[in-house]
């Protein structure tokens, strides 16, 4: 077997950008991307002639604009012509598994400087198809086919953990309760109203037992990040953060083939490697960023995490303990239920929030104090992806 | 900057697949995946499990199928969970910019075996959606929004460059007919009928002054390589063929943004790049697998990737050079045009030709005599982007 990412180079990250995630009625992909890219590529104090390899993660440029070849179409936009651009896709996973590429890159020694951009642009097409591009991400013979929407998935998944774990309807509300109240806190929030348990209760019915303020909305949005070897991080910035590990698993696209529907085993894999790659364990992790497209999904992520065992995820909320200033604080900018999710985009928003966060930069009321460790954990499909990033500060121990 | 790729391990491959091309209507996305793939795993004698990291190339599994999240589906299927899977999109240069994600991985030490794959499903939608779909490929809001094919960028190309170099209508067919030769010698080819250059001006005129048979066919199919580093490769094959270099880079996705239309600028980066790295020269390639997606890009490949002068390619097809047992066959397989073009499986298709080449396995009067060096030419769109690979036998000298 290999022993690559035992000699790995560290990989620091020495400049983020994001757009806010919403309805970017005047912006098209590219422009986002732009955006998101530019911000970035400031920060590093670098230009873009520099940059040596381009990933983005972007999961249905071609269903929802029509545009395919996205990552060299951005490249161009953003001037890096002739440096090779690779898009990426695994679905909802597309940003982080584009971050995974970039790591790879800087880790193995082959680059030195690497941007890792996600992109999406998901409201020029009509809601309802939406549902259906985004059912792309699901087994679209055995079960997109039959009419089940990524709703449907989780609301099955969701049912089935009431009944095995005593979930109440009332408990899976907190979830949302505390992601918007979270996302109140951050002015780039898709959604920032602050809502109760009530409001969940009585919001419409999506896929019984979800409702609508369980599932995250529809955005448009962009993320990118630079990475260079963390020996030559200080180069560029006085804040560089580590990617301690960044590890990606598969499993089945289908909710039918997998072993136990409450259990996304590509989450587990992957946080796995991702602990033991980093030589760290969940307890000493100081907040989460994890994929909570729908609020079931979170509790799922935080136990195949390894945060809690399976089925005591509830419990930490009804302690209040994921809210900032808890044991665990999950989705500090809000997560995908109010941040929003831009799919492909996604994966690398989490690791913007984490580098904030880590540098101490999050907004008001928003900063887990002295956070030196921190964990993103973003899904594609219904876990048929998953990619476990763990990064801490430059400057903390390793 | 990096000195990454003057360090790298050499990289061999060690098992190849590939399903004919084609119209595969009892075969679904996964199953012309798997097929190919089974084909390669046997080859190189692994099993699933010992596959570390799984790239595929896929343009538009959405568009085509509704089917995204493709890398994880495949790996499902082929019983790889969970190694990380991961889908590349670059229109369709797809196929090789997975295989150079795959040669990068083995190349850094990262990995010691990882399996690379391409798929295409083209044939389940109506043939002017497939138009549509592949638009896709080039600018979508300022080509293909007003109009424009890809059979009328190749066009507009082709009338431009009649008018720079002084080529005949007659002398552009000559490159469907040596492919169409070619292919008639290859049992997986798509198309396997003879034609003359007659039959290539009589055929319906599709974008003048681009004909029906100047125009490369819609096809299903799937291949494979594996590989492994070439310090490991006897292990598992008495014929590894060596990657010598595999390089790519970007230019406009847009025709009208080019320093020249008649200049793939991607393709002279990509090409200047594989043989710095291989330290060869293009006199020393005996074959080439290029990008005929219509006769007019066999053209500006060849000048391109330095065979001869801009504008002096057609003397090579006058000459009859370009038919294997001349000096530089081209597309020994019937190419793009002949053999087909599954977009997301070709450029790994190539490298499957150039493989049995170099072993000195291509079909009885297919093969190039003593191949040493082989060539493969992958270009995304109308040259947004390019990817080159050279190999080269085992057995021969570095």
């Amino acid at each position: 077997m290999s022993q690559g990412f035992d000699k790995q180079n560290e990989v620091a990250i020495i400049g983020v950008g994001a757009t806010p995630f919403g309805e970017h009625w005047h912006k098209n992909l590219r422009e986002l991307a732009l955006e998101a890219s530019l911000t970035a590529v400031t920060e590093a104090g670098i230009r873009g002639k520099d940059i040596q390899e381009f990933y983005i993660g972007n999961m249905s440029g071609g269903m929802f604009t029509g545009q395919e070849h996205v990552a060299a179409l951005v490249a161009d936009f953003l001037g890096l012509n002739p440096t090779p651009a690779v898009r990426v896709e695994a679905a909802c996973a597309s940003g982080s598994v584009a971050l995974r590429q970039g790591f790879m890159a800087i880790a193995s020694g082959l680059y030195d400087l690497v941007a890792v951009g996600g992109v999406e642009k998901m409201t020029d097409v009509q809601s309802g198809w939406v549902t259906s591009i985004l059912a792309g991400a699901m087994d679209s013979e055995w079960e997109a086919y039959f009419g089940v929407t990524f709703p449907g998935i989780y609301a099955m998944i969701a049912k089935r953990y009431m009944y095995e774990y005593g979930l109440t309807r009332e408990q899976l509300a907190k979830v949302a309760v505390k992601n918007h109240y979270h996302g109140s806190l951050n002015p780039s929030a898709h959604l920032r109203n602050r809502i109760t348990v009530e409001d969940v209760l009585k919001s419409p019915l999506v896929a019984d037992p979800l409702r609508l303020f369980d599932c995250c909305p529809i955005s448009d949005g962009a993320a990118c990040v630079i990475l260079a070897p963390a020996k030559m991080a200080r180069q560029y910035t006085d804040t560089p953060i580590i990617i301690q590990a960044c590890a990606q698993a598969s499993d089945t696209l289908s909710l039918f083939g997998r072993r136990d529907v409450c259990t996304l085993d590509a989450t587990k894999q992957a946080a796995l490697q991702a602990f033991s790659q980093a030589r760290l364990s969940p307890s000493e992790v100081d907040f989460a960023q994890v994929h909570d497209c729908f609020t079931i999904a979170e509790l799922l992520a935080i136990e195949d995490l390894g945060f809690c065992s399976k089925g005591a995820a509830i419990k930490l909320y009804d302690e209040g303990q994921t809210y900032i200033g808890g044991k665990i604080p999950v989705n500090t900018d809000g997560g995908l239920k109010a941040a929003g999710h831009a799919v492909g985009a996604t994966g690398v928003k989490q690791v913007v929030e984490a580098v904030k966060q880590l540098r101490g930069e999050a907004d008001k009321g928003r900063q887990v104090e002295g956070a030196e460790v921190g964990l993103t954990h973003n899904v594609g499909g219904s876990g048929g992806t998953a990619v476990v990033t763990i990064l801490r500060r430059g400057d903390s121990m390793s």
